[in-house]
């Protein structure tokens, strides 16, 4: 068992290289490579962390998968706000390179590229927030019982980092046409530091969504997998 | 061994994850991540299920599955009902869901965006009724061979949720032209039962033809496993 | 050990699927799916059949890999000939099927669309002769280097059927521009033989040059890895 | 253990097929591929060698993985030299057996397409020199973090190549469009060798910067991995 700050140093990394990567993808590459591309990036950066520091902290690098742990009883609810801040800064600190990289191309802006989630006039392809909303809860649900499926001790060792990572890339798959997939306030927090505005504005339901979805997962799963 | 009312829930749960992130990314990403997006988001439902859910039920999620397994030994035919029932209820809640994420979307019409399966003058390509029903058969004979030998005592143990859910893909990319790609009786039913019309009509060849694949390989592969 | 009998019965299956899968995907979706699709179809035949039924005939597919294993010492050369026989015969089944489904759409044309191999002016994108042989060659002989090095015993056990079925997915991202990738003698022919004319002409180089590169690994690879 | 002879061809092989995937891919095939085509390629070249031969030599195929591994006492630094020589020879053989073929095609020019990795005006996406300098740091540093946790024995065995590759993968979806991603100076060598004026003015921050991300990283990940 590592200590609570080295654990919380490999979740800084680990969100860094979550948001480096997805948003990344999705600020520099996305008019090459897609939305597949950048689901598949997403997906990948969770799969590598998975392997690289999964077993120094978990590898959670998302509030809400933090939170849908300590509600299944797999994660102590007194280390949820030292993980979850440790997300945000990690998070943070990646908008912040991935926009010192951005802007040495001419004619980048902000506003329009990079990679926050909103719903309403800014879901990519114009969703209602009720469809916004119900998408980020049932997203995340589905993330969780992944997750916590794929982690169980009865399911094959050492493959959730793959069910867990492409479960990622699949979720970017399906949503985000609509909300430009959030499931994780972190990601979400960190490019709205960075546009700013309406992204601000709307923020507020890519932390209630994913949670809520998170704690319904955490309630359901443990049902499902208690014997008899 | 999970009671039968734990993993009928377990059924239900993954089926829906199936349509939800299968048909799901067909209605609301298809433009944007094609066919090859939509193949490996298919795919990628059983994968992630397999791994969450494999431990629970067995992670059929399919009614043409859980014959095949049945008429292969592996499943005792008592529960096929069950199941069955199961996965067309979770099945049918996940495209009541999607649809009503899809129509948050100004325009959306059940028509011609739902991603029902047809033949004829309904296959995505054209494609005839006797080419339909040769793919389904044949696509879900594959599909079978592959879950039946992938789980075999004799395969290495942990990889069949990979074979199987990037086979369910493999299926998608050869296919979705011809039928828009069943080999699921429960996938095509849940999308039938919103689109209506000639959906309803054409749905019968869509648990038919599947079944028919997998009773043959039901048969096929335990004489090909054994030994001498 | 299964009879030599059941073994070619499983040859002759995953060849089948080989070209199902692969050339299946390349006449039926190839405008929607594009190189990156059917190439990931090609690998996905193989890492599926390699799960399926591995443990039963080692899943070989492909004629240039049993005589490579056959040099590599790894496969008894008495049981070449029914392998390749096998895999010819599993191969143009599958030709024969896709022609039955393909030819179910209006406007189906066997000389245009029929995922056959060539060089020079039936090179997808004008290579020279010279140009496909040496790709041919190079491609066959990274192919068995992965089979023969990912199988050797030191290599982690079960992760030979991603390595070797992504490796083809590889191959047919770099050179399906060259030759349309063959890689594998028993395709090409299955493809030849429907289409007829050049593709037949042209064929005996998709025998000469993949089978060259094979032995050429089956030389290497055992010198690279003997110990001192 | 292997001889170190034995260790460096194999390295001189294992590069050989990186710089023949990845930058034959995109040579070849980048018109039908895309960035995530070649992206893929990048990462299934490392991924398949990892298996094929990791149990030779450690595939490292790359000069900066080498320096990082020794930084971070993986590695003896009296055999960085040797092995960083067969890195670029092998890249260099393959760089010359691909010019071969592109050649075979009418109106092939050197000086366009042949995959050289560059900034400010040779950027792809006319990335500035800072912005170029800033991702290959960034990026090299998390593929050694991933390299050394997924490689740290308290990982799951047998999937560090998985993680790696796709890891590999990740950063080209990332960072292509900024320098055509290098992250590997034995693969920026081998193509500057050909294209020549330009590329190899350019080609010193392509030693530089990723030798000094992985050295960071080769720094990083002991610490955050020494319990305590």
């Amino acid at each position: 068992m590592y200590s609570l700050s080295k654990r919380c140093l490999a979740e800084l990394f680990g969100t860094f290289w979550l948001v480096m990567g997805g948003c990344g993808s999705a600020v520099l590459a996305a008019p090459h490579i897609g939305v597949l591309g950048v689901a598949l990036a997403f997906g990948l950066t969770v799969l590598t962390m998975a392997y690289a520091i999964g077993h120094i902290s978990g590898c959670h690098l998302n509030p809400a998968v933090t939170v849908g742990l300590a509600v299944g009883r797999r994660f102590p609810f007194a280390e949820v706000v030292p993980y979850i801040i440790s997300q945000v800064i990690g998070a943070t600190i990646a908008a912040w390179i991935l926009y010192m990289i951005a802007s040495g191309k001419d004619g980048f802006a902000l506003s329009s590229g990079f990679a926050a989630n909103g719903y309403g006039a800014h879901s990519p392809d114009g969703y209602s927030f009720t469809a916004g909303f119900i998408s980020e809860v049932v997203m995340t649900f589905a993330f969780l019982m992944i997750i916590l499926g794929s982690t169980h001790g009865r399911a094959p060792a050492g493959f959730a980092p793959i069910a867990i990572g492409l479960g990622l890339t699949l979720i970017h798959l399906i949503s985000i046409p609509v909300t430009n997939t959030s499931v994780n306030p972190a990601r979400s927090t960190s490019q709205a530091l960075f546009v700013q505005g309406w992204a601000l504005e709307q923020l507020w339901m890519f932390w209630v969504a994913p949670i809520l979805g998170a704690i319904l997962a955490g309630i359901v799963y443990p049902f499902l997998a208690k014997d008899k």
